[in-house]
């Protein structure tokens, strides 16, 4: 059978500040991505995060991103592979700590934001992200963008990879995504976003924004937790992917 | 033969910031505290000194202390006893990342500066505390003050504990260290220090500031790196020790 | 005619976190707190929190906290006098470019939560703080406890003050605010709350808990800006002060 | 009379860590740029340096970074112009803070590290630095590369600049900086970056690396603080400036 994993950026929260709805949305994924307390959460938050996900059965991954809890993660810092390495093999440690105290197992990795994104185009970065990873746990999964330097990086240390994939974003010839600073690089209409991630799931193709169709894998949807339309997508995508018959499961 | 460990704070530099002589008292101690990022050390700071410890074959401890980078973790701060626990948890995954990374095994937990002082003399933080190091791992030796209320905690919970003593500080009647704040806190003199330890080890016994003698458990003494002095001193006591016929050894 | 002043915390966001309802509350107070980046805001949400508040023709203050946003600046640290003077005149001064950038003038200087708490009973802590605020700008007024050390401190040094007392908080017969740890701390009746203003505003006296009245001084009403009902009650207060001829206005 | 300003980096300790020799270098240069707490320095630091430098009669201005002390500032980070706008507002409006309450006057603002590159060579980060400094105080002094975007961009705004030349680093044809990713992008022999200095300071040439003359405006001269050897530099080109007949003086 056909299967997918939906994952999703949970225990955002900070301190005397509250994001997301982790409550809700952990009822429509298979995978969490837990902030570390760089760019997003803190000790706390961790925990009880940590807690919530296997209270759902639902695979706990580190998220580990910038020092740069002002820019959320998303700002594009000029960091050493070596200061990469060692401050995503901080975050999935301190991660772990709580996941083992929990009596849960640590799933997967997915590096955040700036991080994530600056992974996908530098084999080096991603290899540095990708020794870290293996070198704390190397029965854990990489997640990275489906076609991306991360995932080659992944495989090439002899880790698990899964490719992912994204329901509202465009992608072009050559498998990237649509930049931001494009029209047409978001796909707002929920149908649309959908078709898309079921063809990729089922055929493994995806229609480019050059109108030709391209090979991509995908292992692992990427859904959003914030704001009321995120709730209402991530049920609706459930709906639709199951309705294919095709199996939503952590790898 | 009578044993005792000798144990250093290490791994204090942070980014550009360079504190201690790391390498150079790595020779005199045979447990090292290793700071988690939060009052001092940074990631890579922390990957190369459990590096260094294990070249040195020195047991390596978790140093948690409070997130307080500008004061050092020398100040005390009002937080819960949850709270506490929450990141002596993640300070103490944090740091396991790089010892088992690089192959080691985390030897011990001791709690640095404020978070020490006021453990030892709360039973709740320190119970909370206790059980943070206990989930994460129940194999690993909790430091704390010699007859305080932090080695009593470990004790409940199931850890094994190691009651720490200080070369160069007085006691008090009840077994607490003379204030800083009064005069005769300090011993200045290294031959008064180095016997004090010698006695404490030997007999288990010190002479206080009231004149009157005490028990007192003495597991590992606490050595300073920072300094010319901390040097000499580090290398005097090894000296005496040996000549006294006691073992330096962790526990 | 008699006269008190409402004054609210606000600029509380801080990067990708929003907390508060600044646009609303702006409109029934008429002193705002703006938070300087220790213990929360950022940069640019001072900018944009000091341009709401001159539109909203509210006076600004400077809300200098602990550096603890993890804490929301709520915990107590064992900071000395002159680290508070240091990191209060650090924060006057950050606020202050952004007030003089937009064209408005600094109007006062409140402390924020544990500062706040502990500055009340701590006569060489207020004194380090009156100080700080003097030698960036004596013409500010420094906003208080009603009755305690910091009002005392800033008269002392030369500063204006304003006591601040508390609608939704009952007092003791010493003039301290009721534990938060006792019942019967808070207020929750908004009549009530209300009328204890009122009496504090019109006749200086205000019911203790030991059911005596005592003298107190009513410069300044803390309002609170967070959640749907904090809103109602601003609004309520504002109808009643009117009502009662008492003029709501900064000093 | 031909005349120059040297100026140097100071106060960019942080807590319990020490760096840099600021009361030897501040007898050798005559304007000193003070950390703000960003990227290095905290309040406590910043108000000694800002004393020590106006015990030293030189001028004083403030050193605004990235909001990141991990990396001391030297690493690229992809703000906004506007962000960068506020957090530069911030910083300068902290310094002028200790500056005001010590009585002296701000002299000049010189973005640090990674911040200051960024500048040199980009137009919209050059004029969102050039309108906060212009807004808070638009009387100081912007330092910028020789030649660079945010001397264009201060003056442009309405500010007075001053542009700074290196010592000990070469230039290509098109007036930058040899990347020191190349070789020769240190002048390693001081006599010869002394008479590079002399010959920009009088003559307004530089010999690039291309082996041709190009005109460079020399109105300040980067000195380093930070070790043995920067003392002696420091040193040694005052005396050469002066037997030069060259006159060291802040603008």
């Amino acid at each position: 059978m056909v299967k997918v994993d939906l994952n999703c950026d949970l225990g955002e929260s900070f301190g005397a500040y509250t994001i997301g709805n982790d409550e809700e949305i952990l009822r429509y994924v298979t995978s969490a991505n837990i902030a570390c307390g760089f760019h997003a959460g803190d000790p706390s938050v961790m925990r009880k995060t940590v807690k919530l996900a296997l209270e759902h059965h639902v695979a706990i991954g580190a998220h580990p991103g910038f020092p740069d809890l002002a820019g959320f993660g998303r700002r594009n810092m000029a960091v050493s592979p070596e200061e990469a390495h060692d401050f995503v093999m901080y975050q999935i440690g301190a991660l772990s700590a709580f996941v083992q105290a929990e009596g849960g197992a640590l799933h997967h990795v997915k590096p955040h934001g700036a991080l994530y994104n600056m992974a996908a185009v530098d084999a080096s970065l991603s290899e540095a992200i990708a020794q870290a990873v293996y070198r704390v746990n190397p029965d854990v999964i990489l997640y990275g963008l489906a076609g991306g330097e991360l995932v080659k990086a992944g495989e090439k240390v002899g880790l698990r990879v899964a490719s992912e994939v994204f329901a509202d974003r465009t992608y072009q010839e050559d498998g990237t995504l649509t930049s931001r600073r494009l029209p047409n690089a978001l796909i707002t209409d929920d149908e649309e976003a959908v078709k898309q991630v079921v063809r990729m799931v089922k055929e493994g193709k995806v229609l480019t924004q050059q109108g030709k169709d391209i090979s991509i894998q995908a292992d692992t949807v990427c859904i959003h937790g914030d704001g009321a339309h995120a709730l209402a997508f991530a049920r609706h995508i459930n709906n639709v992917l199951r309705e294919e018959k095709i199996e939503i499961i952590a790898q």
